[in-house]
């Protein structure tokens, strides 16, 4: 029994919408992020049309948390120094109200970010994305090997659902479909390309990208709606990026991300809810 | 009343000269920057001819910037051991008589970065190189959001002078047009493409191109005009890199500060002083 | 006098044989390396078809070395947290068996990288990988000036030797000509193309992708074979990306990773020993 926010039909056309939304008002997103994809996570919030800020450290992440639209914690590389930055700035964005995206990069059997990302489940983040081995391990399973996903998104969904309904975060697990639940609902995204997965931090950027869409769109957008819309963007930018070797791809997918508007994203998208 | 190691007049003609002349000599670049734009800042000076070092731990910064041919110090992401590197970087810079650049990256409200601003200022810089938000920020007044530019150049123009005149550095204002100023003279390089400003890294890849440009020329040169002649050469490559997406363009960027040689930029460059 | 283990002819066509196996077993390869090339080396590392994991904080960096099929240690912007995790990680790899690189950069005049590389080359890598002047420095002669190589490799060749024969570990020496030795045999990898020192990151690559051809052959594949396969590759790459301009060529050079088979490096390889 839908309730009246989150009762809208989750469709390709409102991700253009909300794609639109996203380039109008141009979100402040902060990222602390990993070492390896911070110089991509910030191209691609460029390239949708936010703004990227990487305030990283401890007595500058948490105030800036108050301020931004949207922030991402991202457990790849994680300093001493940023770990404490991280817990700094989710309590702050909590306080503030600033929606905020747990990325738990590669945790399962690594024990620094594998305790961060459990701490920072606890501050209760607005949206969790990871591949379905993260989430798994992050639901109570065991996790997989560095970034990779050996797991489908399917065999993750009642992980999924039931890490939503414990936080109260949106959970998106990537794959060829993505899989998107607020414990209740569940929205699937299909597309993208393989090739997405042979350039490194598209993965991650697309957690700043769940952070641009949710500190964007006006109240009535609920963050099912945003995550949705970040990763149908991601998708098709996928697919039209496709076809050429992984440097070529790398330039084409930001080229997409640019050139995507909403009309073009509400065309393409392959979005579907059951 | 221009002295006679000032009164030359700084144009197209002159940045031309100077650009042949680091590729001539390509001088060896220190950078303490921010981690997400280590990677374009690398690639930038080595597209122009110059060779970087990312020297930037405590106990091998300033060593180093003793036998460097110029220095950048960039205030993005200062984990604590970048910023005591930079200090030492920067003392041992000015014992050495090596010229050096501060990128005041989004100072203002974040305190750690911002008292460090401060304190590099009182060591001196040869230049100084931000938005309209950083130098008025740094000159006292207050700073942006994030590493956006909230203001216009030229309402930064009597800070910025004010600035040159108390710290002795040149500063210098980026924007659509930029303003150049010694405290006495003030240069204004048009040009340049708005893609520049979706690109992650260019402005603070400036800040290193205008370190290479004071370590390369010879004794006459002036910081004023070794500092122009890096945004001129900047400028023109952004021109030349243009009408294509933000992926391309990073691409393209590289290729043009590459491929533009001293004849090139002597005819493209629009640099004048009033 | 050759042994059975090393005494099968190491050519371009064996080289073709080691691409075709590191595609097939797709190695997990641990880097612990410098801020400026953690984009580059693992988007080189994704092209030629391994998976990378930038694994290096203490308390994960060991334990992830056990697990891994390969790892790099690099010792360019060393904080404190990353030699300390090179330590760990480097100790657990020999324990492990995991085959493991160490690349020298810049060493010679600066401290802590200078000291790290010696007390890693203490712990026996299986492979070191550097320019002309970081194998002189680590043979004990003086190092050059940043990541420039400042002499050419066959001045290098007896300290490569010696240094293979005292630390049990082939020695790569890159250059136009790249010298690979294990102390008695010495292997000449001849390609590539001048743009290859334009473009940050390559030769730090390099070291990642020695480590994943060490990470991806079966038991008879000595280290001198996988050694000289990574140059090869690199090599052949460099070639087929060349006729740009820099930023252009970094995009070629990852499609070329990517594109070039097994037949095309049989095909394209010059790989001499005598």
């Amino acid at each position: 029994m839908p309730d009246l926010q989150s009762g809208r039909t989750i469709d390709a056309a409102l991700c253009g919408e909300l794609r639109d939304q996203l380039r109008g008002t141009g979100p402040l997103v902060q990222c602390i992020t990993n070492s390896v994809v911070t110089n991509i996570t910030a191209n691609i919030l460029l390239a949708v049309g936010a703004a990227p800020a990487m305030v990283d450290i401890v007595g500058e992440a948490g105030p800036f948390a108050g301020v931004a639209n949207g922030l991402l914690c991202n457990t790849g590389t994680p300093l001493p120094e940023h770990r404490d930055a991280m817990r700094e700035a989710a309590a702050a964005a909590g306080e503030a109200g600033t929606p905020w995206v747990l990325d738990p990069v590669a945790i399962g059997a690594l024990p620094h970010r594998t305790k961060l990302a459990f701490d920072l489940v606890a501050l209760r983040p607005t949206a969790i994305r990871g591949n379905p081995s993260e989430i798994l391990a992050l639901a109570g399973g065991t996790g997989g090997r560095g970034v990779d996903s050996t797991d489908a998104p399917e065999a993750a969904l009642d992980a999924a659902r039931g890490l939503a309904e414990r936080s109260g975060a949106v959970v998106a697990v990537s794959g060829a479909t993505d899989l998107i639940t607020d414990g209740r609902r569940v929205v699937r995204v299909t597309g993208g390309d393989p090739m997405l997965t042979r350039v490194i931090g598209t993965g991650c950027s697309l957690g700043a990208l769940v952070a641009a869409f949710l500190g964007s769109g006006s109240e009535e957008v609920t963050p099912l709606e945003a995550v949705t819309a970040a990763h149908a963007l991601m998708s098709v930018a996928g697919e039209q990026a496709a076809g050429v070797g992984p440097g070529s791809f790398a330039v084409a997918l930001l080229d997409a991300l640019d050139a995507i508007d909403g009309t073009a994203l509400a065309e393409c998208a392959r979005v579907t809810e059951n």
